[in-house]
């Protein structure tokens, strides 16, 4: 019941805080036999560091993943995969005057309430840093995924009042997505990512901060994935989404959109390819009834601007004293472009999850394995 | 791991297809004590029933409940309660023509492709039907959560273009949700609500449907509901709108304004009030690093048009033949009015588990019940 | 959190008391494809029933099960299967007097502890009553394990004193358990049942009651189910069995006697037969490191005397007062008869869920059927 | 649905192989406020280590545990709970005979047909060593229940044909079992230790091995805990114990010697004490209706002998030859001394998930916290 814990057959549990010797994630319910490294997971990880441009922080984290269990000659067994990345640049120092002030829009103020005790280095275990394990296990299933055919690839699609049109989305490839990763912001159009940066920068001399837009895509999921009523595939996605940090509204396929539309306008028609459905548009996002219909999976998470500013901030402290907060450190003007990757980890996650759920949905399925 | 259970403690399963002999639910993890019997569910049901107005559909369904089990002498005592709804209403006949045709926009081709077969009667299991037993549970964890000082309301915020503006949304209080609820589209402005009216029946002329927007409100919930960090009051409440089946989009708070905001204007400023944290906005829809701040909790779930309209759709058949289909049957042109009061119980089933489950949170309410 | 679920994947929630207005379960989790209808399930309930022998009470139990849920033109469709049971022969008038009374052996203490309220009819909750529900869903269980080739069969194999030995239990198949279903002990020895028989009515005739054991046996099984390290198939098939009200003690294949064993005489050597392993005893009752390993699977239930005797007992009142309780009503002087097809249907459940989480336990297998 | 967790509330996730670069465990749930050190945990280590008498293996393990998240300033704090155990003492050298081969009585020939593929370094996943990470949880849950009166104690009861007595078990109090961790087999009776040890010696000689009992009592447990009907306390420590690698019985209370008693003799008289049921005998080991009933609880676990013998064994390969297997290696005669402490984790962990679990039993423990 606790909640360090996402899904429910590729079940991964995260642990570990900002400022602690290290972090990481279990990963229980991995299929035997998949090829696996840390080679594998690294890359990913490194999509999500900082300081590799100006859009992020410029502390170092190194952010090496150890796969200490469940792998064995190269492949994993079955058993729990244990991953384990060590903080290696923590500089408590810099926090100390958080122990008994509330930052705005952070989540120090709840925890102190929930636990009546709190971890306030860098955020404990509220800091975007616990983020580096989910990813980690995303490169997990990632992997998994692309061994069946499914690709899964997010990036930045609005920086601040920098959005790229429902046109410009209508024409971007995966190879798009994937060319935007060498950007500093992630976006998937040159010249929107440099406006997007210039942005950035002016409000970071502005000692402000900036929100955004992530989108992501996921290719070759077959028909029929998700658990219905509650279970989902868009309930379970919403979830996922929402359950990074700065995320406060979540769209599948064409999202606020549609509740302006007319059925007639909205409905995609079904024409017929290969012995299989094909739609004629996509305003679902690939999702009816709440699963896979076969098509293309789209949703989208709206970020909001990092709470951390160097402005003076109204708050109160521990004891309830009202005070002005000015925020010492090192924190990203925007968190968009570091968290694309950790966008597609939680979609990756989620799809694992119900691709192995899915596999007992007929009896069929079970005469194929068993008879 | 199939998906017709929400909840982790206060666990709800639902079953029943729309032309079944009966749907339900069973409640396990209900607390004993609880003064319950069909009369606090009735009326939820009430607010769902279709019928009562031009903007729903001329199905009657009488929709009583009957509580199997777990209340002795009118209290509840722990042991799970079974729900009970008799489908009354069904006329298969209408719905024949449907056995070898996908609607659009339905869920029948993903079932199908999932599942290998599908009980095509009035969409079966996806039927909107199935919200009847969400209303009935929610109706048990509404009483709950009034017991404790916490009230759960929404309304109708959009149909189609015609939309309550942020500033009208900003005073409108608990009052005004619940007188909205004698207007036909729930919505909490009668000047609105009538243009919304006029929509509607301008859509139904044209044999067309619309869409539109819910929002939920809860106050008095105490800081500190949701679990760190995948089961966040953000994230369930996500999954738990989502679920509901025309949610294409979910906002919290100010949901997706935020991405285009700067940190300054989007963070909500922390003064003191009776000891407690009072902020002096709500941006945050009242949670704050995934859990309730103590503030007004703010939700919004977006809704498509209604899939089943009645002009000619281009489709395709379960051998992959392409055709025209033609719908007939009863089908609301908006499910909008009648989705307000499963918005509310979704909500309040997720309260209600949060609420038992941060019970554990910390040593002193252990010692507090235990020593 | 609540209790009232078993499984995981293939998931059973039962509810109903002894005598509320009926019983039931629901499966969710059951594959889409199988044939069932109500014959498939109301033979087992009429194993269960009452009153049909000496050894049994005289209370008249229909026990007709209705289909609520998740079957179409007689499959089952993936949606959750809703089992319903009415409570026809209740008489609330024989338990009225252990409203504030606690019987020794029974649930009411701890009832009353746990919950400050109890359902005091006929047992309400912890009646055995409830297991009518298991039994429903153990048919389910027992048919998709048929299917697969998987038999799964219980047999009294002590009443009391009179135990069958081990060289009487070795020589034993499954054509013997089923036979003895014919006898009103349901033991596979006509000698043996007839001593027990005498025994129980000896027993009564003192007022007093008597336990006994049961075995179970699953032939069939492939090799690998059960999930390490703590969903273990004998884990599971113990929580399964202590489950069961009067169960105090469970064995797995050779039970308590490997404690005073060396490992040269417990450990089952193994050759090979057709390409697989040939154990050449089976100590270990076919599970090894918590897993099926082909062989036959053999567990042992131990139940103790229905704790319902018509002797005068020494107890107290809810208020704490001492008194003397005479236990009216009709029970069971042994539990053991009616309980093997309980265990029988807990043993199923257990295996048909493990069936179906093994599904994922190789990238093998997704590939077989995603690819 | 994958096994490595066990509890719902208090979540303990093991991960690691015995010859991997270390193992742990996570636990998720664990109560903010509770004060914890790695001080705390180390000595329950110490009492699972080999190696420090005859009976146990010569194998050096230092298992120093490093808590690397979930505690601040020395108090949990609602965050997951990090342990991690390097593996300092593997000599992989000694295993490599036994990839292709199957060790009787072992997991490997059920890992292989599960998995595909597996670990054979010392067990791999199924190593004894796993439960390293249950006795480092396990000390945790032991704090908790410690702090709220309740004590965990486990002893070994017999080894081999060494037995004490029903009389003797009777008179031994917590103390005695805490002596008992002095001498090398765990046995709370000084001369039956001695025989025991001589025993063991004497099967060690003769290159075989030997099982035996652990029981653990529970006191101070208050009434009520354990959930109905499918997770009560009897349910789930049978789980719990039956998840041990070499048990094969499991005992709760007189255990099988209920099967052969009247009801007359078997039923618990209650007499009342200070308000409370004070129970005038202990045959249902504490627990009525699968909940504790505020006596002492009482379980057993009956181990088989080590599977690891040093005398030929027929067997076969993995590609199914057949051939006689000589094990080398270092390998306990007995587990039994070494599971005592496993024992015991097992049954706190249990008691720590129901304790949290039942604190939302009843509407008025809602309210003590919430109003």
């Amino acid at each position: 019941m606790p909640g360090s814990t996402f899904g429910k057959y590729f079940r991964v549990t995260t642990w570990g805080e900002s400022h602690g010797p290290a972090l990481g994630c279990v990963i229980d319910g991995c299929p035997a036999g998949l090829e696996l490294c840390e080679e594998d997971i690294q890359p990913y990880l490194a999509r999500r560091k900082p300081g590799t441009s100006a859009a992020t922080t410029q502390r170092k984290e190194d952010d090496l993943v150890e796969i200490l269990s469940g792998v064995f000659e190269g492949k994993t067994t079955g058993a729990p995969i244990s991953l384990m990345i060590r903080n290696t640049s923590q500089r408590s120092g810099d926090y100390g005057n958080l122990a008994d002030t509330y930052r705005p829009g952070h989540a120090d103020y709840t925890f102190d309430q929930k636990y009546g005790i709190r971890d306030y280095r860098g955020g404990g275990r509220s800091s975007g840093r616990e983020t580096a394990a989910r990813v980690a296990a995303g490169a997990v299933a990632i992997k998994i995924l692309r061994n069946l055919g499914i690709s899964v690839y997010a990036g930045t699609t609005a920086i601040g009042p920098v959005t790229l049109s429902p046109e410009q989305l209508d024409t971007l490839t995966e190879a798009d997505f994937i060319t935007a990763r060498s950007n500093a912001v992630g976006m998937p159009d040159a010249a929107s990512a440099e406006r997007a940066m210039n942005y950035i920068e002016e409000c970071r001399m502005q000692r402000d901060s900036v929100g955004g837009v992530v989108e992501c895509r996921i290719d070759g999921a077959p028909a029929g994935l998700g658990e219905t009523v509650f279970d989902t595939l868009d309930a379970l996605l919403g979830q996922a989404l929402f359950s990074i940090g700065a995320v406060k509204a979540v769209e599948v396929g064409d999202g606020i959109a549609v509740a302006t539309r007319k059925g007639s306008e909205n409905n995609d028609k079904i024409r017929c390819k290969n012995g299989k459905a094909a739609f004629e548009s996509n305003h679902a996002g690939g999702i009816l009834g709440g699963m896979s219909n076969g098509d293309q999976i789209v949703v989208r998470a709206y970020f909001k601007p990092t709470p951390s500013i160097y402005q003076p901030q109204e708050t109160i402290k521990k004891d309830g004293t009202e005070t002005v907060l000015e925020i010492a450190g090192r924190h990203d003007p925007v968190v968009v472009p570091r968290a694309v990757v950790v966008v597609e980890s939680m979609c990756a996650l989620t799809l694992a999850d119900l691709l192995l759920i899915n596999m007992g949905a007929k009896m069929e399925h079970l005469e194929k394995l068993y008879r």
